[in-house]
């Protein structure tokens, strides 16, 4: 029954050609399997198929199965390709090296979920209407149009907790526990790296996140994070602004506040990555309540000092901090929250909206893939989206369409628009410009504007709703 | 945002005429949410459609909502009736008064945490060829049947933990989480009664089994646990013994002893009640590591004595001692491990075994529905199926029979059988007699088998196998 094998190597030393193996981790840098997958890349297995959420900057262990080694030959994954740059990812899909399947985070999680629980299948709200819904079952229930996602089993997973006790019961820390729980359950076998092993009885009944019948084997991590160049920054600065018709539009950070000031005290909310991320610092002490998809409700503002916690952070892989009342889960606890409605805003940011509230956020024309995260999840599930954007792209195209032709995240579910310029609201079958910036009119925004909008009979200045 | 109400009656006021309504709670008398189930009693209200594993017995809180009220007019549950007894529930809905719908208590548990997802539906191995499935949809996927379960959502749950804040953050103790985590996930209201309430933050993030956005309201319980008749004990000594031919059996701890003896080091098991609980006693220190529905692992032998802990009992009341490496989680991981084949095997009583492996163990003739418990995902999803039982019934009826005419509780999962008289082993398409009872003959106890059995070469004595 003793669970710990002596090293990375020996771990994985099963892990065969042809193997599916699920390796679990979130975020920039922090807490992959990294030793595993070092020891898997060493082993140089190939013909992998393998389950992730991304596949890392390079430089990231996940990123060695691709760099020199080609091992992979299926990847399923959240993740597949970044605006402007081209991964070694594409390079191998494009190639035909590599197959690729993209899903949402929600349904991956759900999926492994689902095979760890025995099941073979399950009905999703989650990319109906969308690309990744193309050949599936559709079918109704109670009015409402759900896709039918198969069960995922893996021969193998690849996780990374904090402690083990050598019976394989494993704890986990902060915000850490992500995809682990998940894939653990769907692999025939676990294979979890740990900082700590204790012996059986040191790790009390409450403090086990995951019963050891879930794990067959335990191996001290070998390979420690890499924290010399975190946190991780913002890549492009809060206080920048664009500039349109020679004027300063409002900065990334203003966008927040206004944003910020759209959440009713109480509210339960989610943050994507890139300008949302920048509302929690408009929060304060207010009682608005913040959710990550990799498993943390109730955080605070970005911590961009030295003063962090690795183990806590958001799903964009900001170190943030926690408030009185902060609970810690895992992912498919997080899409619970998420779709079945208990999120009473999300926050997004968008490619385009539509003026049928069609969201399109996760794919650009020419990508490999792209990066679909947890947007479709919770896009699906929120009382309320509001999208965040610069009103036109970096060649001066409107964002607000009157219909996407970038690949969609869930069609008219868009309620509130957030941009340097405007704040728009859905009404009825299109959207209201309800606010504008300082300095700018109505008739420069819409003339930036391609979707057909009404006019509020008194717009607002967004300066003076913050 | 503080979710505190001031009373069990104010936490239950917008309940109305027509609810539904997830009652959560395990076992014979711990931990049910008795102070909001008197106070719903109390209110009145008619006509609820009601979740939960069983009314309990009489005297027990759910057991009100029955008693003199009549308040339930569908009500959907995992034990509706007990052999010998007709219960108040069986007078009402034989009476037209209140209409059943039985439900296998993993499937329960997962269609609610469906409904807390925001799924519709999944597709589990569950009852695939029993009553629970006609009229339902059943579709192959890789070769195997699964049959489609909806997910339930209810208005509300009425649920009890141990500490909450005030947020309604809750933390459980033991294996009290049971039902109450997917039951609350499941509802629209959750409303939880809880020992103890803390300010915010005096619950750190570790502490908190269920996120406070799972949970609506919060009231201190004002009904405590009668605990003056705990700890249960087996209606029937262990030390008791049929006789046939004149002749003494095994006594039911003889049979436990024997079965005890089955089960490798190493193995995860799960005990039924009944018979099978009695095993738990023979196991020792043997690294044997016992499963139990409500959620815990690796639990030791059944304490009789004044020396027990409330929240630590198995899925039959018993309470029980745990043991190193123990851990505690909900009925929908306590599920998980059962049907994804992680149940080294399962140990369950029976009305009858059919030749061809069927197991009946859940309603008998005249019962109006009966008693699944988690048999049927048990039965489903375990390696290895160990059934005990007494050879025949309290008429002399053999319990072994070619064909069952009970209701199944799954075709064909029937691996060993260990009587008072006999232990068989599933050998091909039929059962091959192994071992007897010392003292008995081939014959005799053949005479009272009423399948054809194929006998070994060498029969063994049951008493020397242990």
């Amino acid at each position: 029954m003793d669970k710990v094998v002596s090293s990375p190597a020996a771990a994985i030393e099963d892990i065969a050609d042809g193997s599916s193996i699920g390796i679990a981790g979130f975020g920039v840098a922090h807490r992959f399997p990294s030793s595993l997958v070092t020891a898997l890349h060493e082993r140089a297995v190939k013909g992998l198929t393998v389950y992730c959420n991304g596949l890392g900057q390079p430089g990231h262990p996940t990123a060695h199965l691709l760099a020199d080694g080609g091992q992979i030959a299926h990847l399923v994954t959240c993740f597949s390709a970044r605006p402007g740059v081209v991964s070694e990812a594409e390079r191998q899909i494009r190639s035909g090296q590599m197959t690729l399947e993209m899903v949402p985070q929600g349904t991956l999680v759900e999926r492994m979920r689902a095979g760890g629980a025995g099941l073979a299948a399950i009905y999703t709200p989650v990319a109906v209407g969308t690309a990744i819904a193309e050949g599936k079952d559709v079918r109704y229930f109670d009015g409402r149009p759900y896709v039918l996602e198969r069960a995922i089993t893996t021969d193998f997973a690849l996780i990374r907790a904090y402690r083990a006790d050598r019976m394989g019961n494993l704890q986990f820390r902060g915000g850490s526990r992500n995809f682990n729980v998940s894939f653990a359950k769907a692999a025939r076998v676990a294979i979890a790296e740990v900082d700590e092993i204790v012996a059986v009885g040191e790790l009390s009944p409450e403090e086990i996140d995951l019963p050891g019948v879930f794990v067959a084997r335990v191996v001290r991590s070998t390979v420690q994070m890499d924290v010399k160049n975190l946190p991780m920054r913002p890549s492009r600065p809060a206080d920048s602004a664009r500039e349109y018709f020679g004027k300063r539009a409002l900065t990334r950070a203003e966008i927040a506040r206004r944003t910020a000031r759209l959440l009713p005290d109480g509210a339960v909310v989610n943050l994507g990555a890139g300008l949302p991320n920048l509302v929690s610092n408009h929060i304060g002490d207010r009682s608005v309540v913040l959710h990550s998809e990799n498993g943390i409700l109730n955080y605070g503002a970005i911590i961009t000092g030295a003063d962090f916690d690795p183990d806590i952070h958001d799903a964009s892989g900001y170190f943030v901090q926690v408030r009185p009342g902060a609970s810690f889960f895992d992912s498919v606890t997080s899409f619970e929250i998420a779709r079945s409605g208990r999120l009473d805003a999300v926050v997004l940011g968008a490619y385009q909206v539509g003026a049928n509230g069609d969201l399109a956020n996760w794919a650009a024309p020419g990508m490999t893939g792209g990066g679909i995260g947890g947007a479709m999840d919770l896009a699906v599930g929120a009382r309320r989206v509001i999208i965040m954007l610069e009103h036109t792209d970096s060649k001066g195209h409107p964002k607000l369409v009157e219909r996407c032709d970038y690949p969609l995240t869930a069609p008219g579910c868009v309620d509130v628009v957030v941009t340097d310029l405007a704040l728009l609201t859905r009404n009825g079958g299109g959207f209201r410009l309800d606010e504008i910036a300082r300095g700018f009119t109505v008739e420069e925004v819409l003339s930036l504007t391609a979707m057909p909008v009404t006019v509020a009979d008194r717009v607002g200045v967004m300066q003076e709703n913050w």
